[in-house]
């Protein structure tokens, strides 16, 4: 079994993202991306194959901590596809070569995005943000780098509040912020001018997945003329959706809505014998449809959400690898 | 002057509404019309000028402790429109009889409209809530009373969290409750038949003022096909709007939004010397437009909004009274 | 028993309504008016009580033959309607005569909402129809009458294809006639200037209830830029409305929609032994929000649909009376 | 003839008007009813039916200078509604009082109107304008006395440049003027608040008759989230249109959109021999439909578009008068 | 005349085609490749030069039987496009190989594209059909298949009621079905997760040419907020659309939509001597604008329809070929 | 120093173009391809490497013409991206070469993009055109050329009025003109098939950058049902744009809106002392999202808005090169 040969590097990053000490998309991404690298180096493998099939092991060793985590499984791709090699000493090399491009590429996609997305905004623009999204706070960030005179209104959202967050980090940054409750985006639209926010991932058909609350906001920008931009780079692309998958929405925990006194001061009420506890919906996440935003802003430049599809095949081609599946997918994979 | 001969009810009313022991628009314009009866009955006015002076007075007394609640002056201008009358006895008979039957009709009004909102909704309907409204929830408490199994999906409707009361008090009513932070209202929406709230005051042009979010739940209502019922009793008219006047949303305490330990973590933070302090916004209410909401549901029968107009000027005339501001209005009043 | 002493002519025409010999709003209307008008004169009671408690018997005998006929419920509250008298010969001059003048005034309204809804038409106008509504034929008449070239593009109303009757019919004004099926709508909208449609009820909150397929048609119209008229005379405004009940739609036979030969060649196919049999659906009308519809053409003038409640207000108060159901509220009715 | 015993003012109003000494809607409505004044005090009728000829002579004398002018009309219905009196003198007593009333009334109205439009300016707004409205410029100047900062940004409204009178008066006012061509209003409607505009007419089912522009101007209002509000006089109600006749669009000279040398520079070019003149369209108004509009503001108060009609059935009746058809008009007319 | 060398193969498929005995888009387009490859097998060409010419007039043959028909034109594009051999032999081996493969791919692009289209529908999702399209029947089928629950509303699809046929097949999927009249949908759409149709053709502005009724659906699943999928193999993008070009809609028989009995019905009426015949209009398709489409589905994945022009590009190139029309264009294709 | 080895055609190309004798976007990036070429040729340069540096030095003086104009910086980008090469003479030899077919490409587009707007358009269709494009005038021809019958409905564009300028162009092609003023456009629109525009520059998230008063009409073309095209050679794609800069709004002279003798006419009159000078806003375009836009039509095919960001990365790759900052970047540029 090839699992038997996983290198210690391996293992200690699938524990650290099982027990969520690494976390974020771009850390979670890197650590994949040099365990795989450090596999690559310390196996014992005498044949490219042999190579390959720890590899495959290593990725799905990964792969399996957070098989939902879409950065995860596109670092796995980016290092292993199309691994064709005539030794096991070239093979080592292409992995390291591609492990350590990505690992430079996507701790520098952010502050690329960051510029591309102050390129939209204005001296003496406002923007709103929702949750707390280091891809669309770099954005605000490399715009008042470059002398623009930027405010925010600064959504808290609920229910864990990152907009507080977020405040905290845009005040670093200078920028005046005004915090309100969720319910008065509508009331505010008006004096914005761009709503910034990022992704948790983001679909073929152009769908963003972000956090509850922002396809309700992209609506309501819409109808109040403001515009809205997507900051997120293509680690949030999610390459299954190429093929139709839609992407599964985390449920949460119910007490980040309601602890269980306030639970209980709803309950203790006088109800017939039969009635179900108190149900409460905690999504993580909501899907915007296209039509509702106006810019996804990458590393690799900015897009209508129609066309993030091209960027998409482009980068990931059209029958995706799981190359954690099947050490097979690592050689005949997308031409 | 005048204010000398206030009886002590008018005083203690008065005061009992300023320090918000009374509350609500229906305890408030009841007391308030109890009050001018009370002032009637026990006046030492020798002329029905006199009287109606004292009136007058005690009238602006009653006025000036909540200027902007809307029930309360549409209780003076009930009891005391066009007061002509030959002899004090007559005219104290009159504002006796217009208070108790102001006082009966407003008590009424809820159940009233509660009967008709009810007959909108159908058997097995979801209905959504935001902030708590005991005119909505009279609404589905006679739909369950007529044997319609309801359910509701609830907004916590932060910052005050008033979606835990409507929670309570539907269960109560054996209506099964999911409660959801204001961000997932869209999510939910494909499910909700009626979006059902209440309003803090409706103006002329056809406008909703209620519980900030109010508005920005009608639009996304609108665009996932809901329905947008809201339930008002004729009191919450706002009769100022007749001419023009906008409706003045109310500023609340930061705190409710932010506490202190809250601001300091988003304060604490290495900003430059001249940042302003964090900005907290906290409006009570915003505005939705008519072209957002179905019906206006009201004791006296259901209403689109463009033409709850109609119904204004039929209940209070076209030239509003200001009874309160001048005793020679309560005669010259709006023929 | 009050029932017992209804004459023969009462009998004859709830028998008539009931087996569907007397048809349509109108002549329901006008059966029901005469009806009464001819109890009241061959009736032998000896007090105005006993007269209007005949009446009462009379109004629910025919009323029970077609509840949810809005046409048949008018014509009774028209005719019964406050009917306060000291002598049995005042009572029944005062109900012939109520009878003769809504006999009359119905059977005036078509030509007279033709008119106005003509004025609306220009010359060298298409209108596009659906399903055959003598009210909406009424306005093209009229338009042609007035010397007006007017074109229609018929669609042929599926599943009873009244568009072959509203064809035969517009082309005996000479009416030039395109006949399409329902699904070509949107594609002909853009050369069409006036969809003109009738109602089968008109709703308080504006909704106009008409042969399903409306609704949409309204809305693809709104899209395309085409103006909406819904022609209905006053007898189609549903007083129930006005306290928020909603309008029941008839659900009528399967077979208008699938013979059974048909029915057989779907079923005849290989299916797990579980399947239940194939369902169809064969709503009679749908519910157009009054967003879609620019005017009601009344024969008491045109209306934006979100007006209409004023008008029904108007004529029928705001307590809506139910004469059918007891004696007393014919004269304790709507002040 | 009756025309032989019109007065002298009658016949010199008449001729002013139609030279167009007399312009304006409200100098044109005025001066009718003084006509019609002038005519019963000076009138030497023996009987009440002798003067209602004359007067039906003079409203037909002065209605066909002018037969599309709705206040002109407007002014005549007002005076001559009906007009029932048992002597001469009292039927001169009437119409002198009407005709007092009326001009008293609407001259009176503009500033009312202005004071209601001003209630729903905010200090610190900016207003679009769109041609010259004495109308819609009240409502900015009773916003400036209240002491509100109002900016406005002027359409210059070809081909007349009507603009250039708006922006000079509004800088009579202090209000600071940014003037601009048509068609850059989509480029300055996010910093609009309110577009306020006149009326040249209002039909039954919401819509606004208004200068050329207006109803492009509204759609974009809207999907810009500005307020769009019509200021109107009710003399500019247009009671044909209760029984669904639509406005003429006046078609004006050619020559206010190309002069004679520009024409003949498009046109001096090397053209087919059959090659028609270049045409050139000119409408003077066109029509916005009522959803595009917020409120529209009269003297008697404002109205969402949609229930202007309930204010026009309460201010002409159902059944419109038109004195000067017929002398027999004024007596049966609209009870 | 190269005709003359066509080997008897190509006439039988260019007869069976025009004989409509071979039908529908997929049995078509690999007729026509296999065509292809047996004019190369059975060539007596002795040159490339011979055989290209051969293959064009084979091309030019099959092509003209049904010059709008989008597959057949694509099949002959595939097969020949820049076809460079130094040898008959190369040649030959190419063409074979080439119709082998699209024969192939098009046979499987179904069920690929099923797979991708049933990614998109979530257990317990209601789906709504219109006409018959086994690309979409294909979505629902590998649903069913991945042990999804599926529920189907299928329009009957005047006026061939191909949904006759959906439901029959839906039903054999073990599908419950609900047969509809077309002009039931809005009423059904707030019950429905996904519209899911075929496509006729598709254009490069993502524009989706399918059976008439199409389009008004779309328009109606959006403002009900349902989403619309597209299922459509690549064979049916349209190249020509690339440059511009439209797609001509067929005009159907008249007997289609109205029975000569019927017609007669209609006609059998008073009516001016002049009077035309009644005209039907039959077009078998309309066109849907891609902003109301959600995702086309092809086997090459899916994609928002405004970047279908980017897959289309990718497969047929810049400047379309017409291998019909020119030997030379088989050579100097697009590059 | 560089510049001073810049051949003498080199200056004079730049001479004219900032003297605005060499004008519109195709004659100065072919004046500068051209420009190139001579320096090419008659550089007296001994090393590839100094040879770009002429060149590079070039590309500076003729840019920092017009620093704004995006045909000019194509037209560089295009003749010096990547010029790798071992000799002078081969380097000389590329860039002539590239010249060239820049030139011959630029000069052909206009037609082969009007071949494609041509094929959009119908026998009988009316247009409407905003400015003068001659890209939407070659769309017009073509479609003429192709004998169909094509109307025009002008707006005469003020402030310059560039409608009377296509007009007689229009006119020129048989076309018969109905000339309007820019503010009866929306009156127009039910009549007109297709909007034709051009576009001053288009950017990476498929906004339209085009004469002031384009946004506008685009909107009100959507919302009366009418198609959109904008009709632009590649040349007008605005690189910069793909790493989100926006496009800079050129503000021009207010005597185009306002002479000095109209600006006195609204200035004399009785204001504060401390009034401003009327302001004037002239701008020269403005901005229309893509989701107002139907078709963007290309020498290279026709796109919708949202995938022309695919187009340009294909023709001017991700990271955009910049040949007039540095000689480096000549070589270094895009892959």
């Amino acid at each position: 079994m090839a699992d038997e040969r996983l290198v210690e590097a391996v293992g200690e990053t699938a524990n650290d993202i099982a027990r969520m000490e690494t976390r974020g998309a771009v850390a979670i991404a890197t650590a994949a991306a040099d365990a795989l690298a450090t596999q690559a180096i310390e196996s014992e493998a005498d044949s490219p194959a042999g190579l390959r099939d720890e590899l495959a092991a290593a990725a799905r060793r990964l792969h399996d901590t957070r098989p939902t985590a879409v950065s995860l499984a596109n670092a796995l791709r980016y290092v292993l596809r199309d691994l064709d090699a005539d030794s096991v000493a070239e093979l080592e090399a292409t992995v390291v070569d591609r492990a350590t491009t990505f690992h430079t590429d996507v701790e520098a996609a952010q502050s690329q995005l960051g510029e591309i997305g102050a390129n939209r905004l204005q001296d003496g623009d406002t923007v709103m943000t929702h949750c707390h999204s280091t891809d669309a706070l770099a954005c605000v960030e490399a715009a008042v780098a470059d002398g623009k005179e930027i405010s925010a209104i600064v959504k808290e959202t609920r229910p864990r509040n990152q907009g507080h967050i977020a405040a905290r980090e845009l005040r670093a940054m200078s920028v005046p912020v005004t915090l309100i409750v969720d319910s008065a985006a509508r009331r505010h639209l008006p004096d914005v001018d761009h709503v910034v926010v990022g992704a948790d991932s983001i679909a073929a058909d152009g769908s963003v997945i972000n956090k509850v609350g922002t396809s309700g906001l992209a609506v309501l920008a819409r109808e109040q003329g403001s515009q809205i931009m997507v900051a997120a780079a293509t680690i949030k692309l999610h390459p299954d959706t190429l093929t139709g998958s839609t992407v599964e929405i985390e449920q949460r925990a119910e007490t980040e809505v309601l602890g269980p006194d306030e639970r209980a001061a709803i309950e203790d009420v006088q109800t017939p014998g039969d009635m179900p506890p108190l149900a409460v919906d905690n999504p993580a996440f909501d899907v915007t449809p296209p039509r509702y935003v106006d810019a996804i802003v990458t590393e690799r430049g900015q897009f209508p959400p129609e066309s993030i599809v091209t960027l998409m095949r482009e980068l990931f081609g059209e029958s995706v690898e799981r190359p954690w599946e099947s050490p097979t997918e690592i050689v005949s994979a997308d031409k």
